[in-house]
């Protein structure tokens, strides 16, 4: 809801205007922009974490293929300046950068002539405010020689494993070029999304023995956030099944033919991703069906119970009350055995009732 | 509802006749049609507001692109009369004057050799009529040089950004050509749709939060009311998609290649406007579950005060029946403290079954 | 359900046999077949009645485009013969000429080598009988210089706008082709789609009030006689499309380029109708929860009443009881003031109870 | 249900292996194969009955056009080795023959170089065996001058209306080829689909009186059981569609472009088969509601009696309990016309009920 | 959704690495890899299960076709190993060794340049763990002369029929190629799906059964879990259909032509399966329907035994106390037969009460 309300603020300006829109994620905030700069080739590594977008212009590249990664977009002049600098020297069009700061978009895929550049949502989950998935955008553009990634939030350190496979040397990644730097950026956020869904078939699970056990109300208000959060995150990943297509048939300059069975597997993973999210889907809505009928076993049981006591004591009442009646001719009330009498009428009616609640099976 | 019945009133009317069968837009009518012109290229701005459209015929065309904007096109003569004239001066086809008046158009574009036509639905928040959202028809024509656009009513002041845009000597719109100018009106509108979701949604967390806390049937009929917003927001913005798609694949000599990015930009925001509109429309759908078991909830709490009540009572009205018999042999009568004994025997009673109750979680 | 039963009897006959099979429509059923003429041009139009099928045969066309309107096509020998000596003097196939006659066909459009036949619904309202939507079969062949249409009733008049416009000598119509007037009439029953969701609108509106202020068992039904309505306008309307789109798309060299610019219109026309045709059906869908609602809401209204009696009412029982019992040994019984403690009592326990109520908001 | 599980006997066979695998048709089993061929031109017509699949092979072909048909196709040694002859001596595929035992086939169409295989469903109405829907399978092989059909059991005899149009010298199918037989044969069937949704459509309306008059446990298994047969029969349906439009599109050698005109036909009778069927599954939904609020009015009536009981009794049982009261000093008691006060008192109290009840509509 | 939390497992590890993250799958686990090997051509059959991979590498090829088996594909550093000696020796693609490993693959087909990859899925029914379907991954690899085949465990023996077949000397499978062994693997795993879908379809009738007649909560969990094992059966079908349409369209030089319409043959089964499944799922949600209204027309039952009771027993109450009032003037109470009087009221008040009820049909 709060993405919904964030993007109104930028009706109004003025169409490739670099106002960031998205919301200043609260938890993984990032209050200054990192950059992170990694020259290498199959020998060589060398890394750079410059203060400013003017020290990183003043870093000349070494090696063949240099990635970029800046962290913490979110609405400030200082971002917007970074993102004019960055788009003059490498010449990225003007809507490009509009997107990379605008932070609700789907993710797509644009080929440009001296570059591709890709949104992708990237998912992590927030412990601290109430356990919610939170959905940040991760843009990308891939050139010859190089990528630069741009992350709203630090992503719950998504991207720390590719760092880490540089830094050690990974034949593969550290040996092929800049497309397989980004599959691999790729690859880590849909592997990341497993990871999510770990922690949504946990949840789902306690939730279940929860309605099944105990039901309550706040048990469906549980039941309707997850279903939005299996909602948002289909419109995460549904729409990269295209981009993830778009890239794969294109006939795009910028992927070799040995990345292009890379993307496929992505592709493959995404629709895993997919169908997990359609079956929890199907699983929630069947959780709900779940709950409202244990609802009503709830009520029926109630209503048994009621009925028992009712269906119990209103002949015993009577029968009390037959026996308080003032007329002067009862002949019971002058027998011996009367009061004794009484009593065992009434237990008598309440065997009866027994039996035959007994084979209503209500007992 | 309304826009069914005023349709209706066309019908039996021969084609390409010029009645204007949409609903006299009541909030915002406005009674006099106003027109207003503005030349400009690069470097000039001339404006114009003609009362008559004849005046407008008069005023010569002075910089590159010219900008008419008629204001209030509802049922009238006076109006068939300018759209006739416009039609004869530029050479519209009779069925696009027909299309402009009859306000119940679909989203749709039709290109002639001429000129391209728009029509689109434009959005505001009607805060006077009961707060509900009012959809306005504006069709946009482009020529060469030209861009003509006829809007319902004032439409809530949307186009207020391009005229500013233009007095402000906005670059990229001035020096380009009619095409730009036509998508930045394009833009504005598919921009204002945030702004109007983003009023649904406060509305819809309102009701949501009315509901999980104090359900009464009057939330059920917002509800429906929200979701019929809904479903003719859906019927609004769904074909713009093949508009804008119809728009960028064509050949059309109207739209420079440049243009074309900007439009796929529009696009864009389109499928985030529907892909919200989905997003609300399965939230309604799950606060309608929510407000059901509310009720349920709801009768659940009641049958147990009566359980409850009932449990405790008959079993006590029970026993004084008792010892309100009249048998002339009961011991208990005489004894000396048989009345505290009673007491003692009903507190007994009271005590089980609060711990009964107690252990069903009732109390 | 009775087009189907009528639909049966067919079974068993040998294809291109030509019995009629619709039903045979009671409201406005046209016992004998009525024939009628227009031949005209741009300035002449002659008319004529004839009363047997041998007399139209007899007369010459006289001017540019002759229209044969035919009206009653029900089961009955006559029809058959009269259809046999059409097909052979224009030289029609014969499962044409079945599907005339067998008034269940789905809309659709067939292109031969000497003509184009198309089948359409004309929906009318039917006030006599229960306040209903008939919904009648409309054949119209298309030859260079003919149109004959066949009318399974009078269909509300529908045609009788195009009638008077040619009596009128309205300027396009006249002065067009065969092909502008199969067009009038198409576009006059599509225009006719309207008037009928202008009534059913109506009904919406008025069925709506009633289950928000009375819900009963009535109401289920009339909901669902509506979406019945809506199913089989639907199933009448949506093949239409296709039946527009096809004859837009196609070379066909009945229609001019002219015309098909007004198909085109037509074609959105039905995009509208089937527009609203959905909002509807999703209209009377939500109203079916507010019902379901409704009658919960009822029984929770019933609920409450037994409960605050039974809670009030009990402990009072409960309270007279004990001063009912006959213990030798009570001392309030002997109390002077004992008789109004005992009210005093019990209207302190009533205000409790009143209490409590308001609290949970029940009274 | 039956079908699945004869299904699964065959799992562990070899391919193209013949064994019989559909349902032994209890109600209208054929225990004995019979065999019926007919050898017409437009002139002649010879009838034979052989009795063994060798006495067939021996009769010569004599006219134009020769049909076998095959009843009686069910598991047995003997109906393995009739098609393994017959394969072997027209040249047919083993998976085709395979297809022909399995009856469980979703209705498809194989064209060879020497025949077109077509598999269809006949339905028919068991009215012995507690009246539901039989579906039986039926296999056509076209060559160029012969058809062969194959039935499970006797089909209800729908052919028998082709068998007399033969005898009686029907022109058009005497005349036309093989092509135009097995169209007739395959119309015959989809005709007969219409019989069986009549007598469907009948259930319905007994049905939906039931339900609005009487709601019963056992209405809501018959409404299912009634989805059921729809559901079967929209899966028996649904694929002729395909069959019957590749058969039109197809440049198949066995069938004239005369006899595709009638195939076309066919198409349109299987669409409206089918929109009768949708027709039919949205009619059942909707009485679902309709008995689920049923059971809510009548859950609805039975409190209201509680209610109305419970609201006059429980203050008439205080006041007399009040009176009931032992103590001392009661004045009412000593009255004259006490008795009778009281009686007036709870008189008073049962009006003002009664009133109460009349407002809220519940008497 | 144990699948689920072992493919998170992965995240983290770089593209192409071989760990294995499918379940290790209890019941039908197999500790050790087993290998087996089968040379053959239409006269010769060699046999050997070799210990080793290395054992295997030295066996060397006898006849035209080989068939390696490989048992229990679970994660572990032999299993590695031993596909990754297998890829060098056969030069398999890194991903294609990974996704065997990886047992949470959709059903898909590869074509390389040196072989064709499928991945399938098997079903077994596991009757020692709670009888639930167990979905194992079923890797084929089709090469020019050799077929190697995966399983995650034994499956349920499925491929036994294969052996089987090979060793009795089957003709047709023994005298044709590899893409003929390949294709009767496919077929025995699609042709088990129908045993699987009967087990399913006794335990649905079962339910059902327990449904209609003693509806329990259990029975709703047990209907869910049912549901789920459709929507996983369903997303383990789908995607073959497009495999088999992938195969048999493709221009894949190593399927043989008349091996091709073997292939759709197993399409059409598969579609059948889909059918059966969407059947079944259809079918639950119906249940669910009834099950809802079981617990609903219970409630009613329970109500009208508390209506019964209360009506009865309240008149009466009322009674004896009237005349349980101490009122000094009560001529009732001097009466003779005053006692046997009331008795006769209140045996009046019971028949009226009956009588009511009989007509209501609550009795």
């Amino acid at each position: 809801m709060e993405q919904i309300k964030k993007r109104a603020k930028k009706a109004g300006f003025s169409p490739g205007s670099r106002l960031h829109v998205g919301e200043k994620n609260g938890g993984s905030s990032v209050d200054e922009t990192k950059l992170a700069v990694f020259d290498y080739d199959g020998d060589n590594l060398s890394e750079h974490a410059p203060k400013t977008i003017e020290d990183y212009l003043s870093i000349e590249k070494q090696f063949s293929v240099r990635w970029l990664n800046v962290e913490g977009i979110h609405e400030s002049v200082h971002n917007v300046k970074i993102l004019e600098i960055l788009g003059r020297h490498y010449g990225f069009h003007p809507l490009t950068l509009e997107d990379i700061l605008n932070t609700n978009q789907r993710p797509k895929v644009e080929v440009f002539d001296n570059c591709v550049f890709i949104v992708l949502k990237m998912l992590s989950y927030d412990n601290d405010n109430g356990a919610k998935v939170r959905i940040e955008q991760v843009s990308l553009i891939l050139g010859t020689d190089f990528v630069i990634s741009f992350q709203e939030g630090t992503g719950g350190n998504v991207f720390d494993v590719i760092t880490n496979r540089l830094r050690k040397g990974h034949e593969q990644l550290r040996k092929s070029g800049a497309d397989f730097l980004i599959y691999s950026l790729m690859d880590s956020i849909v592997d990341n999304y497993f990871v999510i869904l770990e922690m949504i078939s946990d949840k789902i699970e306690e939730l279940e023995e929860d309605i099944t056990q105990n039901p309550s109300p706040g048990n469906l208000q549980a039941l309707h956030a997850l279903k939005r959060h299996m909602i948002f995150m289909q419109k995460s990943v549904w729409p990269l099944r295209e981009v993830l297509s778009t890239l794969e048939r294109n006939d795009c300059k910028y992927f070799q033919s040995t990345t292009k069975r890379y993307l496929q597997d992505i592709y493959d993973h995404t629709i895993q991703v997919i169908d997990v999210v359609e079956i929890f889907r199907d699983m929630l809505s069947g959780m709900l069906d779940v709950y409202l009928s244990s609802i009503s076993n709830r009520m029926n049981a109630i209503m048994k119970v009621l009925t028992i006591v009712s269906t119990i004591f209103m002949p015993l009442t009577f029968i009390v009350g037959v026996y308080g009646m003032n007329f002067k001719n009862m002949p019971e009330l002058q027998w011996e055995w009367g009061y004794v009498y009484s009593w065992s009428l009434m237990l008598t009616v309440v065997i009866v009732m027994v039996v035959f609640f007994k084979r209503k099976k209500w007992l």
